[in-house]
């Protein structure tokens, strides 16, 4: 049952309220994972006096976790390289289908026009992206190569809205072992390597709890607990909210997210709606509180070429396309209950370092003790076999269009890896409404004076479909607008 | 695309900006629907001087445009002179299995617990509620019977959960016909006769645009546009949103329920979000805003005895279960495009005055036909009708389970009525969060002080899953206890 005060707006402090400020700078920045530090550095590069304040004892936060794509695009120098040819036109196309329902058309529209710009700025910052391509289907390349497909551009629906070109682009890592740090964490080694070089000042181990508000509304600073002390932190310019979703507030998810309740959190103990929260006592309109990020808890080169089947023994998507969007579809539209079902010939192609100990919990002769072992209604999952390996024999799929190259009808010995009660990573992706430059959007629709948010608190480019590459993408590009538009805020007059 | 400004929380204005007000009271009401006016008897009984601000020339809200079923049981005289046995218990079980994910425990508890009561309380505001049963599928009965099934309560997978009993309670309307006013003009009649009879005052074409706040945030009244001209109303004690859903406004619609975008608002122009947007300038929670009742656009005799197929010529659903409930799932997991497939036989069955026009676009001597005609994959729906057939003719669906009495196999000429393009009959459910004693949660997870809720403004009965009745069910249940709260709140201090 959903406890109101975990999941409740967080009340602003009055700055009558406020005795002494601990530390002061023009623009505060709470958290410090790909947004906050891209905000820092903007910040800071205008010339405003910075402050980072993150509650772990060093920064990062989900950011470093992450795979590290990053979705740029629009012709890069690495999608060149590659003898990709993109355009903003093309990127533009796939995300409004992509990213909705309800796609945010003006931060779509800016990102892909300054996407090119962004990658370069990446690249000022230090982050390395190594010119080559990774063409196998995969939640992120084992290899060191710096760009892959990362949104079902080239698989059916968006292989016929747009031209596909793959916009992942990967930090290169020099040695990268699975399950070790990775993109993200190498992502996250440069921007905040490049704040701090900027002059950006960072106070860890610092949890904040509440906004202070003037008498007008203007945001002036935050409160916040640090070594169980209290801390008063003045923002001359503004305060940038950027830690992060909710998906470790079980409380928020029960009230908005229920149907992602109970599973894993993809990102840290952080990860607890505060920014959203903070912004919601004051007023502030939020977006989208139902959508999520949930990865099929299977590897991709198992699901391209075989068939997922629901409770009914139906398919009810095209398996080649980005994981992402088929966890979302179990998990959103199938109860979470579905199954993979292959054969040897699937099994045996994929190499055992490749399988991530996925393997087949029933394999057997014929389709129908294959059915009976998995509990699923008589005739259902046969009909289904059926009527897949007879377009498959023709290398159609007229049903989920999936593409020639991983279709083939299914042969004994059958197979099944039920993904039943396994967890699907997920991170949320609704949020604090932003202007394109950050300003969070309250009362009458008008920003709310000295307050700025980006990343996953904000409702940002995945409004509810997900791309992978979309969060380090949106929260470091609109973290740096965030970062600058605090630091050309008029200053708090005295 | 979304318009920030019709969508965001509404900013409350400082009792110190209201120069004098036009009128008092010791409770103020927003919105005169079924909510409004249970909270306006209530309060009145308890001895608070009431005014009821209706932007409307006259009451009633969707309340009055509803079929009228409410939602009521353990055990009411209806159910018990119909011959059902109905409990407390047995009506938890079944609203926390159907109205969810996310069941509000708290909320559904008190309403099972005080349901017979709550049933005496409408007979005595003067509500008939005729002692006889609708047993045939229906929207809501061509009869004036007064109990009929709403929620699935005895089809799977509720049959399997809960003992079934209708809790469908209908206003008895000596003439009723189809399409004129119905069961929940006839509840409005005697509820705002009852609020009116007691002493409530009503200020019709008033809308309400802003909250008053006194400096400790405290709410103090309303601001409102009459005839052109803004009005200042106090509340002493406090004041009650109950203004309704969200459905007619489409930039909220964008923001938080997309997937019902462009379906037809089933409400009135009223249901704007008002009362939403009012609490969360104050910094209310809100929850389960991308939850909506979507009404299946056909007669449910029609589809129990039918398959309804999707995209694919799948089937996804037990036919015969509740209408709402089949149309939810068409509608947020098959993206709204389906079709019912059926024979002449059933065609036939259903006699002319009941079919409310629906008929096969298409009719052919074979499923190969029909599929091709429909344009569904080849194979697909052949397979689907085999499936079905084949479990049919032994009575059993074991996929979904539609019950014994509605299963034989689909025989030749085969028809189809593409439900694609037809408008779903759409309200919102999601809304500000609230204590069972209506009181609005606000920052910190503590009721907003003077500030209550009730109706389709509010998170209630139904948290995403839905039957109908709950809502003329949960509107003036919690509509009176938010009624009582405000009336016997401290009241303001001079």
């Amino acid at each position: 049952m959903t406890d109101a005060s975990n999941a409740a707006p967080l009340a602003p402090r009055a700055i009558a309220d406020v005795p002494s400020w601990e530390a002061e700078a023009d623009v505060v920045i709470v958290g410090y994972g790909c947004a906050g530090a891209s905000a820092a550095i903007e910040a800071r590069q205008a010339g405003a006096d910075v402050l980072v304040v993150e509650r772990a004892t060093a920064g990062g936060g989900a950011s470093a976790m992450a795979g590290g794509e990053i979705y740029l695009g629009g012709g890069t120098a690495v999608q060149k390289a590659c003898g990709f040819d993109d355009t903003p036109e093309a990127m533009y196309t796939y995300l409004m289908a992509a990213t909705g329902p309800g796609p945010n058309q003006a931060k779509v529209e800016v990102y892909c026009e300054r996407s090119v710009e962004h990658f370069q700025w990446l690249v000022d910052c230090g982050v390395v992206f190594k010119e080559s391509f990774y063409e196998r289907p995969c939640w992120e390349p084992p290899t060191d190569d710096g760009l892959v497909y990362t949104g079902g551009e080239n698989a059916w629906p968006f292989n016929q809205i747009a031209q596909p070109a793959p916009r992942g682009h990967i930090p290169q890592m020099e040695k990268k072992r699975p399950g070790e740090k990775s993109g993200g964490w190498m992502l996250m080694q440069h921007l905040s390597a490049t704040a701090e070089a900027a002059g950006a000042r960072v106070m860890p181990d610092t949890r904040v709890s509440q906004l202070v508000v003037e008498p007008d509304g203007r945001v002036a600073g935050v409160i916040a607990r640090q070594f169980g002390a209290e801390v008063a932190l003045r923002a001359r310019r503004g305060v940038v909210l950027a830690s992060g979703g909710f998906m470790a507030n079980a409380d928020m998810v029960a009230q908005h997210a229920p149907l992602v309740a109970g599973q894993m959190v993809l990102g840290t103990d952080g990860d607890d709606g505060t920014s959203i929260r903070l912004g919601q006592g004051l007023g502030a309109a939020v977006a989208h509180l139902d959508a999520a990020q949930t990865a099929m808890p299977s590897v991709p080169l198992l699901v391209y070429p075989s068939i997922l089947v629901n409770q009914y023994g139906q398919r009810f998507i095209n398996e080649d396309t980005y994981c992402g969007r088929s966890g979302q579809a179990a998990v959103f539209h199938q109860q979470a209950r579905c199954s993979l079902v292959l054969d040897e010939k699937i099994f045996e192609s994929v190499p055992e370092a490749d399988r991530w100990g996925y393997r087949p919990t029933w394999v057997c002769e014929t389709v129908a003790e294959l059915e009976a072992e998995m509990g699923l209604p008589l005739r259902s999952l046969q009909s289904t076999v059926d009527l897949y390996n007879e377009h498959a024999s023709r290398g159609e799929d007229p049903l989920f269009h999936k593409r020639a190259e991983f279709l083939r009808p299914l042969q004994s010995p059958f197979g099944a890896i039920p993904l039943n009660g396994l967890p699907y990573a997920v991170f949320t992706l609704g949020g604090l409404v932003t202007t394109v430059d950050g300003e969070v959007i309250g009362p009458g629709g008008e920003p709310i004076a000295g307050l700025y948010a980006a990343g996953r608190a904000t409702s940002g480019i995945p409004s509810w479909g997900y791309a992978s590459g979309t969060s380090l993408g949106d929260g470091t590009f609109f973290g740096r607008r965030a970062g600058r538009a605090a630091a050309s805020a008029r200053p708090r007059v005295e």
